[in-house]
């Protein structure tokens, strides 16, 4: 495989699926871009990597396999595996994964060493991701290499891998606290000896959008093999920064699933998804089974003892989920209108809320429908002033309020007078008597 | 106040404290640019009116009072605080929150409705935060009114509550799939009038970090007064929108405790500050109680029974948790290596992980050093390498690393032969005889 293949064939088809259908009203949708990639991406999931360094996780083999063959499944290019380096165990599982005949290439993520690459090699991988460190914190206080001896030992690395036929990938460390030239210097070195990919890395998640976009767009101009990212989000901006390295023409982007790696991790695998789902929708959802997302999200939580953040994107359990009033109106009259991403597409449902002091009508309206009463407009605002008057006083569930909108119901079909006081019992609304 | 000031105060001091000790290696350390605000940015929180909208949130008087002192001891610039139209309660706890005396400003968030403005005006508040759809989506299918009755209503709301001494702001609602050319003219339409600020609100959480740049640039360009953002998380770049926003002249960022707010919520307070402590160190450390953000964050967790996500930025429980053999023995060495934030800004700690397959020898060596022990390197290699063997079989704690290491210990000071067997009981290793 060409180094410079994928990058021309993902620059190609860019300015195409930017965009989409939702975009149509917007005088900021992205005219056609030579450079950017957001609609011809790859995906290198690194759950099995990086991952593994999250604080909580260890992996058995068992769990390794079932992780690997649902992210197969799901669909990504690629799956990044901890170097056989590690551990014993760290090799032999590398061997098992490899031996699964998936249609995902393997990974091995290892240090810029010849021993390493010959552990790795054997192991049956269809690539290597090499790194070494080349900020002047990591060159001092971590390998103590110069930048001679770092261009060097990659060279020698990369002929040695590409001589086995296997896929090469070659990164730095730290890349955004690299001295600019010496990065170009290096990666215009590996790229003539013919890397695959060569690699950026905000090791320690400190880089921002604008500066991910000048960097990798610098580097499009000085490289012709592809340009994989990896993006801490120590700072918060994983995805995004994952986003503007596809707008300056980066080809790859390495991921987990939740995230997880070392301190809070790396660019989110469903995350990256939302945000990609929006602005390529074809390419996304004939590529990747989106609707798996949510199991394999369960899959890995349960493996490293978390639970799924309540805000994760797309999967949290508030989402979709609707509140105020004028959002509630809107969205049961058009879900467009306060929503960018379609839950049927990742199998889920959306929930419009019914039950607080911030409760439109309309919200209430669509519920009492879905009870099967019938009412009038006036009427559904009278009882809707009747749920936010309870839920001034103290927090309100479902239950609650339909138990309010049975009872107003009831009460309007009793003759003269004012409706009788009503009771939750059991969940239901019961008549009291003047007596009670 | 007049409109202009904030822009052009924040403006001119904007070069000066991007950037800082943190990156004098990098490259890409933001030059002088007056168009930047990230050194001199004002929080508006908004847990008290967006977070409300969260669909867990229920806030009781006492709740909101607590909440609402919390964040003024912390440092924020303003409050918002949910309309007093929403319901009876809202009201007066508007009222009751007013009445606290706290440096923040309070503001109250309103529709762009002369019955609402008025009610707002009643409470006490320092200033109303106007909004209105603006979207081809909004006004269709939401309030239904055309651009020339929304200016027109805007310049009379705005109008009125200057004429009562208050801040205001103006905002778009989804002003990212709003008509650039109806957006700019009503916002110099009512900069014109003299508002205070406009606003930008990225309400279903479609912008993108370089969307956001050039519209809050181009805005710039037309507007005299402070610029107010507000971004949703649906796709994972709030932060970065928030950011970007910045670093186009935007003055204001609306924020939210854990980020709560509809479906997944907005720009977390603690996420900007990660973001922004690391470009403005001084700026930020010096106007934020930055070691009061867990116990905020806690207090809101606890208020809307959620969580904290394992992976929140700065006080997700393994932000500062290092696990990778290469990272921990770099920490070790110097903690900026692999840590962009110091966790002690925050009363915080770092934890270097040393009970897994992927530990390295020097994260053994300081724990031999913090339990008191002493081995040479060779000895600490032989002790990581019975560590790692153990933790390829099952996860261990640091009860079982401890225990390795203390019993390894306890070996290499008997005579003759080999180290005798080891057992742990009460978390103590024992060595055990022969015969057992």
């Amino acid at each position: 495989m060409g180094g410079t293949e994928g990058a021309n064939a993902a620059n190609g088809t860019s300015g195409v699926s930017n965009g989409g259908a939702n975009f149509r009203s917007s005088p900021y949708q992205p005219v056609g871009d030579f450079l950017s990639n957001v609609g011809s991406f790859k995906i290198i999931e690194s759950t099995l990597r990086e991952g593994e360094q999250f604080a909580n996780a260890y992996f058995d083999t068992e769990t390794k396999i079932k992780i690997a063959k649902a992210l197969d499944a799901f669909g990504v290019d690629y799956i990044e595996l901890t170097s056989p380096a590690a551990s014993e165990q760290s090799r032999r599982d590398c061997e098992a994964i490899c031996k699964l005949g998936l249609k995902a290439k393997i990974l091995t993520h290892v240090r810029c060493d010849m021993r390493d690459a010959k552990l790795a090699v054997e192991t049956g991988v269809d690539g290597l991701d090499v790194v070494i460190g080349t900020s002047s914190f990591l060159r001092e206080h971590s390998h103590g290499k110069d930048m001679a001896y770092i261009e060097k030992t990659a060279i020698e690395v990369i002929e040695y891998i590409k001589s086995k036929g296997l896929e090469v990938r070659f990164s730095s460390e730290d890349s955004f606290r690299s001295d600019l030239v010496d990065l170009l210097s290096l990666y215009r070195a590996v790229d003539k000896v013919g890397v695959n990919r060569v690699g950026i890395a905000d090791t320690v998640g400190c880089a921002t959008p604008r500066q991910v976009y000048d960097l990798v767009r610098t580097l499009r101009g000085v490289v012709s093999c592809d340009i994989e990212t990896h993006f801490h989000n120590d700072t918060g901006c994983s995805i995004a920064n994952a986003y503007c390295a596809l707008e300056a023409g980066a080809t790859h982007i390495d991921t987990s699933v939740l995230g997880i790696g070392e301190r809070n991790g790396i660019t989110p695998l469903g995350g990256l998804l939302a945000r990609m789902v929006v602005t390529s929708p074809e390419y996304v959802k004939n590529k990747y089974k989106l609707h798996m997302l949510k199991e394999i999200e369960d899959m890995v939580a349960e493996a490293v003892e978390v639970n799924t953040p309540f805000n994760n994107p797309i999967t949290g359990f508030c989402a979709f989920t609707h509140k105020a009033g004028i959002h509630a109106k809107a969205i049961l009259n058009n879900p467009s209108t306060y929503e960018i991403l379609n839950p049927a597409d990742f199998g889920l449902t959306r929930y419009v809320h019914f039950a607080s002091r911030l409760t439109g009508w309309n919200a209430v309206k669509t519920r009492v429908g879905q009870l099967g009463l019938e009412m009038t407009d006036e009427q559904v605002k009278e009882v809707t002033a009747k749920i936010k008057a309870l839920a001034d006083v103290r927090p309100i569930a479902i239950d609650d309020a339909d138990s309010i909108i049975r009872g107003f119901h009831l009460s309007l079909h009793k003759q003269d007078g004012p409706a009788p006081p009503v009771e939750v019992r059991n969940g239901e609304p019961v008549e009291l008597s003047n007596g009670q």
